[in-house]
């Protein structure tokens, strides 16, 4: 089987507001970042099945006869549950324990599930996937997830389930709701294989890019958002998701009639910020705009320490912009991992949140 | 007429838990200081009517005939409304304009009150007061309160409204619960003339010490409270209680979805630490009462950070003390004042909050 040549990439996000809160059941923004990941599928007549990830040192490449052994089915256009028995054999095939957490492996695992799953048992197409990314790596960004949703468009593509991102003409791929529905569905079997027990909120902005609101488990696509100026930091101070989530909710259970009005602060915080970013899309962008926005970030932040998962590097990054006239929170799970920091038009900056985009795929 | 030679004093107070939130019909704890006000009253016979406040370089005397003129009824025992007639005559015979709140000249005017108040135009004594105090003014630490309260023990001791405050054998008074609501009500005179509108809280600590739950204009003394060490750091940093109270009302104003949960959990606070504080004098103190307390004042300090009555000098207070481990927050109106810092058992210490006082009159 020969499949064409292709190129895609998914942006990276960050979370407005709402990080921690949203797992009670508030809502949070996410934005895409124009830091992205980017695939370049190569078809080959090898026989063999090749992924490069320079980013982790990885080059690894399959026998097509040894893969086909793997699957017992046809190929699987549709998404279904987690085929355990698949991830089982396939741990077992690149030797990954049960609890690996470890890139390169999970990196491999979610390539080969994606890859059995879309061509089955069927003919296996002989190709070379090289995956980079501007985006670091456990640092909150949604770097997984856009690896995911670049794997399961690129190989939804070589499988003829969605057409071929860019025709001669165009720039930006356009593919339909259906279409990008059905990769953010296959993205997020990557994300449960690499994340066990992820939110869906990063596959889904690796997918549609531009805003979204997550509320119980619904993510619904900002239509119109304003472009904003985030500079973007890393604290480099590695944390556990997993522990602080769980130190947030001792806190809750120890505290309910202080945190709970908290948690509360914060949903109006995610929706007065929705509600100012939308009136900047349909009026003149005011200073004032700006004041709105940095209280917000000022007082989230505020709340987050509350919770106890902010972290001296952040306050220290707080500081510093403050000093500048800058305004700055954590983004994600906090407790080291990224900040972010509001630039007002016109400021230096080092990284976009990206804008208004239909399609962050191309 | 001739009076008897008196001492008496009043402590400070600092705000555990709700300030700002108590504005806005929430519970506030205030907690009495060792910091103290001495009040010495000496019979004369020179005609005159002399006071010395060395603290703030005041040393006046006033003819007992000049000051006989200035009221026309006899001598009030029962605390009514404050008689502006009364306070218009002394501006304008100590020479204060309406606005001017200058220390030595609201000092004055307090005094000059209730010292025509409760003797009215009868036999006025000849007498000399002087006042000191280990309280600075202007730090949010009720030094004005203790003032009033001092003057409003020893004049109604002086003229005979109250008996006097130590027997031979006693060391410590033990003014009656009717008693010492008149000297609170005078000392609410007095805060009245110096503040224009204070909430009574001040001079209620000033009167009763110990502990005081404020929830709604009430005032109830808490009858059990454990010995607290606290560190008290005057930033010095000048501000305007009535500017900082105005935006804290702004901001629930702006966001009233943000703020106002803000200040239930600040309630909540309160009312958590009243509880804790509460099991801390019924059974054995532990370490996780300490750490309970310290959590409270992490949060709180963030919340009225949120409110916007924080100051960098604070939050350096808050980051040099977590370097040793202690917990810090601001007390009072904030915006600069002063910071409180709860010290476990077996620390050094600045400052004390006064143990379960029955009277903190003597």
């Amino acid at each position: 089987m020969q499949v064409t040549d292709l190129y895609v990439s998914a942006p990276g996000k960050a979370i407005l507001h709402g990080e921690h809160a949203v797992v009670h059941g508030k809502v949070a923004l996410a934005v895409s970042l124009n830091l992205r990941t980017y695939l370049r599928l190569k078809a080959d007549t090898f026989g063999k099945v090749c992924i490069n990830l320079p980013n982790i040192d990885t080059f690894l490449s399959w026998d097509l006869s040894q893969l086909k052994q793997l699957v017992t089915y046809g190929k699987r256009d549709e998404v279904q549950c987690l085929d355990a028995e698949l991830v089982r054999r396939l741990r077992e095939f690149i030797g990954v324990s049960n609890g690996s957490l470890d890139t390169c492996s999970m990196a491999n695992l979610s390539f080969l599930y994606l890859y059995l799953s879309l061509f089955g048992s069927g003919e296996l197409p002989s190709l070379t996937l090289t995956v980079w990314s501007e985006l670091p790596t456990g640092a909150g960004l949604g770097s997984s997830a856009a690896y995911s949703v670049c794997l399961a468009a690129a190989l939804l593509c070589a499988s003829g389930a969605i057409p071929p991102p860019l025709k001669e003409w165009e720039h930006t791929a356009r593919w339909c709701q259906e279409e990008l529905e059905l990769i953010n569905s296959w993205a997020f079997q990557g994300e449960m294989i690499i994340h066990g027990n992820p939110s869906g909120v990063d596959n889904a902005v690796g997918t549609w890019g531009g805003m979204l609101r997550f509320l119980a488990g619904k993510i619904i696509p900002l239509s119109r958002v304003p472009l904003l100026r985030i500079l973007l930091t890393n604290t480099k101070v590695p944390r556990s998701t997993k522990v602080l989530v769980a130190g947030v909710k001792d806190k809750i259970n120890k505290f309910p009639s202080i945190m709970v009005p908290v948690l509360d602060s914060v949903d109006a915080i995610s929706c007065t910020c929705e509600k100012v970013l939308s009136e900047m899309t349909c009026e003149p962008i005011t200073g004032e705009h700006y004041n709105i926005l940095e209280e917000l970030i000022d007082i989230n932040q505020h709340h987050l320490n509350v919770m106890g998962v902010g972290h001296p590097a952040l306050d220290r990054l707080c500081q510093v912009t403050l000093a500048k006239g800058l305004h700055s929170k954590l983004t994600g799970a906090g407790g080291g991992g990224c900040g972010i920091t509001l630039l007002r038009p016109g400021a230096f900056y080092c990284a976009f949140l990206n804008d208004y985009v239909k399609s962050n795929l191309f």
